[in-house]
């Protein structure tokens, strides 16, 4: 099998576990980074984005490494109209909107378009779908964390005398035990998940600063929240890293027997493990084409197999 | 969509989860069950398992329910011929052969099997493949139970004075730790499981039914034994299940940063737990099939939403 060309698009925390993940692939190599800076800390050829049509022959799939925000919903169609492409597109609610334009784009050119990878969405979703399907009737939650969470993270920071901050997302264990024994139904997100704040702030602000954060509305009201203050040399030791992860558990009855499901995930950097997912569905996106298909495709039309280096015969010995 | 009319081949412990689980199903019904025998505890049309090939016209997938040790192979290729069928075939090492003989009957008949569904083959080997496509240079370990033991609880059995006896086999917690840890690479799975026997026999044969049991060779020696017995009573009550489930634990380095997917079933009844996966794997079967596509299939080569009875488009704005 000739090896797979990849390429990022987006240089950010993303992009730059996609470089370093893709060198630990035995059929992946990476060929070029697209960028609208000149220069980057790389060994890779570095193009202007601006130039990504010009240059579809020097690679088989792009990973567009792009924000969900803004980037991915205006850029994104763009790129399938000229190659492979897979992002991580994470707003949940868009994702048809966004395959239906990219396999639209992705149809017209003859592309593959593989939308929504990453872990949730992504290994997540693949998980509540199989597990709902074998389980009628079942009960399922999706738990998240321990987590740094972005935006809890910023608006502790924005409080007057908060000199350094992070917010840890992390379910409940009582709650986890009661969606495995199908009692969690009235379970919302808020009473499900504890948000743990460590802040490094002069001892004068402490009370105060505590106070804000558990009377602020839409972030920590309503939730258990756990306010740390820590000195600064700890908080540089354990708390500058970027966790994540989380639980999918699928609980049914048949008939007076419990049956669980669960998936968890703990990844100690939240960006790499996005990555891992985005370049195992490169390799299948690119299959998928050399296959004959175009058009969009969400992780839940893709065989597993296509994720995989190993040949299907292999897997088959091995795994199944 | 039009109702998927499934029949059941074999009437044991199996055909009958499968036949309590198809009326759950809202887009499935129960068409006939074939058997050797002529009359059956149930409400379904019998037919003669003989007469196969005569009334393929009366349902569109047959779930083969039939034994791994003898009946699968000597009969799956038989029903292929003549119809899409979906098995549970276990003897993993022997999955590559009966996967090219189910291919080559199924390509003949245009017809769909899909082999080796469970959970064990089955789920644990998706999740096998998936969890290593993601993570290269990972380590992955597949830990079994609690469980019930067939082989081993007949063994115990057949000790002299023993008058009921169960076996369960369950991983050891400190093994499960160690490989989320990146930290088991010389566990074997003797070291890794527990074997736990609950025997009601007479007091005076106790301490010779131990040392029976924890010297037979290839059953117990070399793995943590543990042997309690219990009054007839206590086991009636609590020993009379058929439990099972397990761990799939991957857990990878992407440097300095350790990454760990668990995927684990607790499952109170096996032969249930099975059949929902053979289920959800039959409605995959049909529709592959009307789809235009024939020959044999593992879990690895079917697209997930294949599974699910939610249209696609649903799925995507609910799961992804």
């Amino acid at each position: 099998m000739a090896t797979i060309r990849a390429a990022i698009v987006g240089y950010g925390n993303l992009g730059k576990s996609v470089e370093k993940l893709l060198a630990k692939q035995p059929d992946m190599e990476l060929a070029a980074v697209f960028s609208r800076r000149e220069t980057l800390e790389t060994d890779a050829p570095v193009l202007p984005v601006d130039d990504f049509a010009e240059h579809t022959d020097k690679f088989d799939v792009a990973l567009l490494c792009l924000g969900s925000a803004t980037d991915i919903p205006e850029q994104a169609v763009g790129f399938a109209r000229h190659a492979n492409t897979v992002d991580t597109y994470d707003n949940h609610r868009d994702v048809p909107r966004h395959r239906a334009d990219m396999d639209a784009a992705a149809k017209e050119a003859g592309t593959v378009a593989i939308v929504a990878t990453g872990w949730d969405p992504g290994m997540f979703s693949l998980n509540r779908t199989i597990a709902d399907a074998l389980l009628p009737g079942n009960e399922q939650h999706t738990f998240w964390g321990p987590g740094l969470s972005q935006g809890h993270s910023n608006a502790v920071r924005r409080i007057d005398g908060v000199q350094k901050a992070v917010q840890y997302t992390l379910p409940d264990e009582d709650s986890l035990e009661l969606a495995r024994q199908r009692k969690a139904g009235d379970l919302d997100g808020k009473s499900a998940h504890v948000r743990k704040c460590f802040i490094v702030a002069d001892e004068a602000d402490h009370e105060r600063i505590e106070h804000e954060i558990r009377t602020m509305e839409d972030y920590f009201v309503g939730y258990q929240v756990e306010v740390t203050f820590v000195d600064e040399a700890t908080f540089d030791a354990e708390h500058t890293g970027m966790p994540h992860g989380g639980h999918v558990i699928t609980a049914a009855d048949t008939g007076g027997f419990n049956h669980t499901i669960e998936y968890i995930l703990k990844l100690e950097r939240n960006p790499d493990f996005t990555a891992a997912s985005q370049i195992a569905y490169a390799r299948a996106a690119h299959r998928l084409r050399e296959q004959g298909v175009s058009g969009a495709f969400t992780v839940l039309e893709v065989a597993p197999y296509l994720l995989s280096p190993t040949p299907l015969d292999e897997l088959i010995a091995r795994d199944v």
